[in-house]
């Protein structure tokens, strides 16, 4: 039940794509830590939380080795209108196309080639689901990789016309930065498929592929023309959304984070921020409201379900609007 | 196919228990960084590949953030005759039955109970996979956390009647040590249960609770009680034992480890070592045979399958009895 709606959320992300259409490495913290940050209550509380937990004989203090922190990628890390790995399962499905000229008028191809929204939302976005196993399945991980490497190549983001590096959050890489600078380890835990992500982590985040939490394929060990090599199936096997997030830190971590980050947009943080509240000592949550129409996009859920969970559990919220001195990796940027 | 032989294989390990029924942390390493190891082949190759991958500007140097090695567990970590999750499984059994005396009667708990070794492998072993997934799963991460610890607090090793911390090999905790040292990022890689070696990887290896990898079980996000927490299925996600353990390291890590070590048995560590050997650029694989009876358990393979894939493909085959200074953490410790 949670799985299906969490599914359902993951697979509303490809919608964006439809409908719309490097590497910055962080720098060295001197002085100010969060400069893309404007002083106020939230930057503040940051600075004290991390202050308190790395105060050796503190009554807060929390040892090197527990100092875990999990942020979500889209719309916590970088531009989620459109999904990013929406754009890539749709420029595959044209890749596949083209290798392949009959698949054009099957489905779920010919919906994603003519932006056909309509018949992939269909019995319950029964197409979303296929586009996105059939583009991320049944391939080597060796070819899989190859071509998210030449997505993020080729990719601009629309609306704003940049390479992918830049639309990542210039605050959030700040802080990733800030948290490693004080033994934090840290790590990518995301709807978004494991492996695309683990592509840029570290150039875009500074993030090693192994600290990577996302959505699964299953997979095997197989034998292909006399060579052992992983096989992706075309199936998944775990969504990391939503009730899915602690269940995939679970696995990779074996404990809640000390520090976590989300945003608003499909509830899809709140049991993540929910199991790093409940973490036995200090604990800090950041829930990121995207409400800059100018710089950014501005949207919200519905029930606004995510921020009345930050506001009844202590979660910090994050206005971009008035907690960002500057949005974007690329400096200056806004709609063009 | 291949998952029913690596259960069979991971459930075997639970028969030697029937039959037969602290923390030491490694030391800094000054001058011979391998103390535990006898001067030959086996040792100057360990020596040698390491200078080789770590000298910056040389023709097989290894950049730190690809330094991964990954370490079987039973068999090769600790001693494995009897297999030490076996024990747990039976020892839990027993507090299960305690706590809810009909249980007595009815199976698996009545053969783990009786060591009724026929009854526990009937039909491939159903008995066997009943009680490793009664004992293990149906209960929150937490209560499964306290049951392993109280374990390990608890239990001696059969025939040397030693605490668990004290039957690791030294010589291969010098191992991970070294390798650290070299800046290396040490995994467990076991079909063992992966929250189960989490309880003790630290203490007895050095390896946080994140690098371990293992078989695991499914896993829920729910709310008990008015809490929200992680309760494990009785269902195994994923066995982490012969061909299932490329699968675990790519979903952990991400790529193949440029060292990784393994030992004779049940084949179990065939595939990860060929998936180490497969990687482009450098790599160490290492196996090791339990021909040490007098100070060990001397034990085969039926068919030398995973000897002859070492001859085969250039692994480097570690003789316990010959290699090895000294095998128990424990000093001076052999049959009583």
């Amino acid at each position: 039940m949670t799985n299906r709606r969490a599914g359902v959320g993951l697979l509303l992300s490809l919608a964006f794509v439809l409908s719309a259409c490097a590497s910055t490495a962080p720098s060295a913290v001197v002085g100010d830590p969060l400069p893309s940050w404007n002083d106020g209550a939230v930057k503040t509380a940051i600075l004290a939380f991390v202050r308190r937990v790395t105060t050796e004989g503190g009554p807060d203090f929390v040892p090197v080795e527990e100092r875990i922190a999990t942020f979500d990628n889209d719309g916590t890390l970088w531009a989620e209108q459109p999904v990013i790995e929406g754009m890539f399962a749709v420029a595959r499905a044209h890749a596949m196309v083209a290798a392949e000229p009959t698949l054009r008028n099957r489905q779920p191809y010919k919906a994603a080639l003519e932006g056909d929204f309509a018949t992939l939302m269909r019995d319950g976005a029964k197409g979303f689901l296929e586009l996105f196993t059939a583009t991320h399945g049944n391939l080597s991980q060796e070819d899989y990789e190859a071509a998210v490497r030449a997505f993020f190549r080729e990719a601009r983001y629309p609306k704003l016309g940049l390479p992918i590096a830049q639309v990542t959050y210039r605050p959030m890489v700040e802080l990733l930065e800030y948290l490693r600078v004080n033994r934090f380890k840290t790590y990518l835990c995301s709807g978004g498929e494991i492996d695309f992500m683990r592509m840029i982590s570290r150039d875009f985040y500074g993030i090693p592929p192994e600290q990577v939490i996302g959505t699964q394929f299953k997979k095997e060990w197989v034998e292909r023309d006399g060579r052992w090599i992983i096989w992706r199936k075309s199936e998944i096997a775990l969504i990391n959304d939503q009730a899915g997030k602690p269940v995939g830190i679970d696995l990779h971590i074996g404990r809640p984070p000390v520090f976590a980050a989300g945003n608003v947009r499909s509830h899809g943080d709140v049991a993540m921020l929910t199991y790093s509240r409940g973490r036995r000592g200090p604990s800090f949550q950041l829930l990121i409201n995207h409400d800059d129409g100018e710089r950014e996009f501005a949207y919200q859920e519905a029930d606004d379900g995510s921020l009345n969970a930050a506001r009844a559990n202590g979660w910090t919220i994050v206005s971009m609007k008035n907690d960002w001195k500057q949005v974007f990796s690329k400096p200056s940027v806004g709609h063009q």
